[in-house]
């Protein structure tokens, strides 16, 4: 029974015929912000003449940028000058000089597929409201589980690499007391992890999140080139079975990798001693995927992760519905409405194929070991150590410090250097590049060649310019 | 000084010089796409002549998409074709006539957001890399405070619903103990969090991430509408105290919803019994921000957030900085790359004004209210309950059963109805309404209002469809 209203219907005075929304003019307005974008980001990416940043002071910018939100809404044609004004403002990640981070550059299919994702906006939990971007993380998670080479296994993406690794500790107390889920940890000995004194900050994060506690993680002494050494960690394992506490071995792969010094090969005892359980893996870096594209991928094909997971969801999974409900996945994740993440590392694998990729990581270790050299090769230029992988740690020692002895007075002068010259390169806009101070050693940079838009010339660039800002140092 | 070198420069076979991508051809592939983007899905989004979804079963589905990953890449011609492909077999989520989930429609300001920030791909987590994004996020945040009605706050966006109840759970912990971040939970008395019976799912499943453990939540019982009963959360109380646990009284807003029947007004006496410390909102819903778009709000401003989160990563963190690192907001979170999710929330709340965003959630409780009306106005459909907000649950009661006597035998016969219109309307592709069963009743659907584009005629033809679809059962 088809019922016709021609009167407009009123509610509570409000009119209901019709949408409240005037879709051409939306649509005007989205074309009109995709040429912006198009030429002020996507066409500006591989320019070196642009700036890497233009630099404001909060208070300065605060003021520049028109903040707050109104009663009244703003017109089109100021919207889109706040669009220009957001993106100029806007530090450059995708400049090839943009060394300032472990993501860097711009991949056009990733990006595409982005668009795709944000004009679709779907939310992967069951094959009915997102059957392509569910069946491309199951195909998704079973390449990069075939490159990793295990012959089976499952996993997950999620919101990052610090995520990732909260999501591979819970699965490992879980397997070693499925209790936990239940009960919790309040009626169990201490849980203890164990992980390298270089590791990245966020197991600490993660051991407070799941109420195992920062005291109970165990970080184990490194060597000079920032690997676990074996001895020590039989050693806090024999102190932590000596005090009776329970053992959670932390498997998890990216966990013996010295963060910041990135040599990630571990000596091969430890591999012995523990292999990986799990790995977290965050194409969103060096395959520059965008942020966020990370997974969670465990070597278990039994179901761990949902039996560890799931809450079951009547209003989500109902059990009842008309195909294989075996597709709807979301009940693995700690979270409910979750991105497509997987889509946007897909198209790039299609459009590159695996040598694509591969080309673009060799390459990267390529123009690292160039800039090794060229550091060696100059005046004032010092490795902090030989680079296994990508980061390249130096420090600049300017004139003034040359002749110099070495001592106390040395290092605390060194120390101030990267900050200034840091300050200065920041305020012209030639170039980002991290710096930091890192297990007793004074300040120094870090450079991570990430990018496919870096050439040879932009690393040459990068010397010249630390000399050109430190001339009078 | 400045070293030229003309030659091309290898290292180890790989030609340094020059990027190796082809710009040019990446941007008009990104060009091309989105035309495909603006036509297939932007201008489709007010169409109610398109489908809203063209379902394929899963077996069928991979046969059609060429998903896997190869070695070598794929042509821009087949690329984009497999855009065509991904955005044809997507359920298209801003359809006016997409009822299945708590998101839906499309604003075309938040799009252009999520367009600038994927094309400037920052992560939010210091001022030198994410300037205008946390001077964004700090201003929303600020804003959405004043919103609530307090005087003072902090917050921080971050993945979603479930991982914000998360937040404010450990939070809470962290407050009543602040120990708990460096002991852990194994020394202490067991927590206990006290929450609705008709809570979302995300509370079991942070409970066991947290270690808290599921058997640790007390459900407090709810009345026939849903909302929790202060004598239950009472009683519920007195039996935690005796057994001589830990309290922690969760007094997350959100945590009192009844999510199914968002009913949300709870009794004003457990308002007085506990009153919100946090509030978990999600912009992604219904004020259509995109997935993802959440803030988790707490009322304490004296660090609250920081001293419960923060791990000082001296990589990121540095204190000796030239600017006030008071701005570098990322040790907040749990996260480390993290997506300016906020931005897009500021922009459509710049170009809709507070009056705009108003209107919208006063359109869309119009619509849920004439919907009602309808029902009660039409043979075979039948309320749950009235609703408080834009949630209708409703069931639909097929010729063959409406002179059934009521029994186990009519509800069992109900049971199967939902499953079966559901599966036709999604091979139909004509709209999508979620069901479920619910607390001891039998299937029933859920209608929620959401979409700008949605209008008193897509509400007729929701009962006229569900009535075209059964009316052989």
């Amino acid at each position: 029974m088809l019922q016709k209203k021609k009167n407009a219907v009123l509610v509570d005075g409000v009119i209901l015929n019709g949408p409240i929304m005037d879709s051409k003019a939306g649509e005007k307005f989205v074309e009109e912000a995709c040429k912006i974008i198009m030429e002020e980001v996507i066409q500006k990416a591989d320019d070196v003449t642009e700036k890497v940043c233009e630099w404001q002071a909060p208070e300065t910018l605060k003021q520049i940028l028109d903040l707050e939100m109104r009663d009244t809404g703003e017109s089109h044609q100021k919207l889109l000058q706040l669009c220009r004004d957001v993106i100029q403002y806007s530090v450059k990640t995708s400049h090839p000089r943009f060394f300032n981070q472990l993501y860097a550059g711009i991949d056009y299919y990733s990006l595409v597929a982005r668009f795709i994702t944000e004009a679709l906006n779907p939310s992967v939990y069951t094959y009915e409201v997102s059957p392509v971007f569910l069946l491309v993380e199951e195909a998704v998670i079973k390449k990069m589980i075939e490159f990793i080479g295990w012959e089976e296994g499952d996993g997950i993406f999620n919101p990052g690499g610090s995520v990732s690794n909260m999501y591979a500790m819970n699965l490992a107390r879980y397997k070693f007391c499925p209790e936990i889920k239940e009960k919790g940890l309040s009626g169990l000995p201490r849980l203890v992890l164990f992980t390298s004194e270089e590791c990245h900050y966020s197991m600490k994060k993660a051991a407070s999140f799941l109420g195992i506690g920062t005291e109970n993680v165990y970080f184990i002494k490194t060597d000079e080139r920032g690997k676990m050494i074996p001895e020590e960690l039989e050693k806090q394992v024999q102190r932590a079975r000596k005090e009776d506490k329970c053992l959670v071995i932390n498997c998890v792969y990216s966990l013996g990798r010295p963060f910041v010094l990135c040599n990630f090969q571990l000596p091969f005892s430890i591999y012995k001693f523990c292999r990986a359980d799990s790995v977290a893996w965050n194409p969103h870096k060096m395959l520059l995927a965008g942020i966020q594209c990370c997974a969670l991928l465990v070597k278990d094909n039994s179901g761990l992760l949902k039996k560890c997971y799931s809450a079951k969801a009547a209003y989500l999974f109902q059990q009842d519905k008309f195909y294989d409900v075996s597709y709807d996945t979301g009940d693995k994740s700690i979270q409910c409405s979750r991105r497509p993440d997987a889509f946007k590392f897909w198209l790039m694998w299609k459009a590159l194929g695996t040598t694509g990729l591969e080309e673009r990581v060799n390459r990267a270790l390529a123009l690292a070991r160039y800039l090794v050299e060229e550091i060696k090769k100059r005046e004032g230029f010092q490795l902090l150590l030989e680079p296994e992988y990508a980061n390249v740690c130096f420090w600049y020692i300017p004139p003034s410090l040359r002749r110099m002895e070495d001592g106390p007075e040395f290092w605390q002068k060194l120390h101030q250097v990267a900050p200034i010259i840091k300050e200065r390169m920041m305020k012209k806009g030639s170039m980002m590049l991290g710096y930091q101070p890192h297990q007793g050693k004074v300040n120094f940079f870090r450079q991570v060649v990430i990018s496919p838009h870096v050439s040879r010339e932009d690393m040459d660039f990068l010397l010249d310019e630390i000399e050109l800002l430190a001339k009078d140092l």
